[in-house]
């Protein structure tokens, strides 16, 4: 099926979903952070968390899902630490308060760590780890997330996608930037095989009894109706290959970002009604900052960060690769490109953005 | 092959390390340190990193390799931070002061974050994070170690199996204890297999020229040799099941644990002179301990662990499964059998249990 994507601006983009969130009365601000965070998702070619997620956020705004004018507050602090509760409301501001304050305590103690309740879908983790690079610090971002993924040996699912990102700096190759979810694959990468007609690869995801299976179809199926199976954790299906490990990083993502700031965790972060309907959510992150000049001067951490970058980058490849990467460099290359050319979006998104604009009166000309 | 294993009891065991240790000039507190961290391992069911190591240690200690009185030193200091520098001694030793120090800057901070340069081999990383357990506080451990795995697309080991370990606090569950390498399988998986004359699962490691591979006498002599191949990381050969994903951990690792101190990393952490001789190794380790209560009142976190921990073990199981596991579980359940009934040894443990005595002139007993 040729899907022919249409190519928009960076700037007008994001103009556009400022617009539609300060239509839905988000302030100024957070509407401009709001934007920026979906954007940047796209430009580094994180598609699956980028604008396409725009109606969701303006759906769960006119529901009353989450809240446009949260009060966000910080509930407990020490000189290293902080609780912030978001108040419900939109996730990346909340997202960027809360590494900002790490960054913060990390500048004044060295270290800083921030755990947040009462948020929601805060977009790529990576994002915020990215703070951290602008103060040559090492930053580290998680928040769980629905349930998707089924614990080792589970049938049903439940634990999220709940990724882990670490941002470090570098100093002349690019920062590393790990920005992985702890399963082996998103939801979205299911439904392109689903639409595609194609079998998953085994390791990917189970059946309703909890059996590894190549069906898409059945496995969102399922999900939808909470009907059993999932996303396996990152090395699959059993102990074999490591997927107790994934679902071990799965676990503490959950403890760091669910647990320990008092937000929902494994089935508790989006709850149901007794009759199927969406509760309010209760997402958690965890974000911390770590100064370098802690343990070693800048300079040199920079330089031996360089070094090591290139002795993965130089290696001999395996037969039939042409190249390594470093975690982030395909995301900085692909927001070069997309920063010269536009951004390309799937036709079902435009046709969503499109229907967004007319529902609120705005004029779509991206 | 039926090879009968030994038993022995775990106070014997311990005084008999403690015994050879002292033998070669290591101090009775360093001593008794490391036999613990090596007999920790073997109660825990990790025999890979228990007494069978014995041999290697000593043998280190006596070919200088490490230093049986190292100055153990601390070179960089903040509220918050540590470097330290382990003066080319044992690792378990070092370790424990490493993360002694953390602890002490958790109790004051909040938060404390150790690294440490000039080490050597330290053992299990969960016996460091579980330190924290009895403060209380989450604890945290990594090592990176001698290159062995390969990055996604590589075809040369450039990494170590570079291990993290998170500990965690519960209230009457027991305590979430991650600890695992981040390739997905360790070395002694493929030594089994190559015993057994099994194929290996495709995802473990890889050949010569990068290939992923079901070998195990192969792969094991390419490393030995240098030859090319090696390991792979969590995930697997490619991106497909998410290598990607292990290899960034083990990257992580490594920058954590060798760039951010100053210690070596990648392929120089145990350097090599041109002509293959071994030179000192410079591991490099990462500690950090957070305190809860800078979140959340302990009693409260640790209600809701249980609760976290209970809606795992008590969903339903997948078609075939009895049971699901909590990370730490299988270990705590086997110390509770080997403390009662004695710790199983491998005959060639044994053997080489008994050259040590023989070699420095002690009895063996056990």
């Amino acid at each position: 099926m040729p899907e022919e994507e249409i190519i928009v601006q960076v700037d007008s983009l994001k103009a556009f979903c400022r617009q539609v969130f300060e239509k839905v009365d988000v302030s100024p601000g957070d509407a401009e952070v709001t934007a920026d965070v979906l954007v940047q998702a796209d430009l580094r070619g994180i598609g699956s968390h980028g604008v396409a997620r725009l109606r969701r956020y303006f759906r769960g705004l006119q529901t009353g899902q989450m809240l446009a004018r949260p009060q966000i507050k910080v509930d407990r602090e020490t000189s290293t630490t902080v609780l912030i509760d978001g108040g419900g409301g939109l996730g990346p501001p909340i997202g960027v308060w809360g590494m900002r304050k790490a960054i913060e305590k990390a500048e004044e103690m060295g270290v800083g760590f921030v755990t947040v309740r009462n948020s929601t879908h805060y977009g790529i983790a990576g994002y915020y780890a990215m703070m951290a690079l602008e103060h040559d610090f090492i930053g580290i971002s998680m928040t769980n997330s629905d349930v998707l993924v089924v614990p080792t040996f589970g049938r049903d699912a439940k634990l999220g996608t709940n990724p882990i990102s670490v941002a470090v700096p570098s100093g002349q190759e690019r920062p590393f930037v790990l920005d992985m979810a702890t399963s082996g694959v998103p939801r979205g990468k299911i439904e392109v095989y689903k639409r595609l007609e194609k079998p998953l690869p085994l390791g990917w995801a189970t059946d309703e009894r909890g059996r590894a299976t190549t069906d898409a179809a059945r496995v969102l199926d399922n999900l939808t109706r909470r009907a059993g199976g999932g996303l396996l954790p990152l090395g699959g299906v059993d102990e074999l290959l490591g997927g107790h490990k994934g679902y071990g990083l799965a676990l503490l993502v959950d403890i760091l970002c669910g647990v320990l700031p008092g937000a929902g965790y494994a089935d508790t972060v989006y709850p149901r009604a007794a009759d199927g309907k969406p509760l309010p959510a209760n997402v958690g992150h965890f974000f911390g900052a770590l100064r370098v000049d802690g343990f070693r001067p800048l300079a040199e951490f920079k330089s031996t960060m360089d070094d090591m970058i290139r002795r993965m980058k130089d290696a001999s490849k395996a037969e039939g690769q042409q190249r390594i990467y470093i975690h982030g460099e395909k995301e900085f290359e692909a927001a070069e490109e997309r920063t010269a050319k536009g951004i390309p979006l799937h036709p079902n998104v435009v046709v969503d953005l499109k229907a967004v604009a007319e529902e609120i009166g705005i004029s779509y000309n991206l």
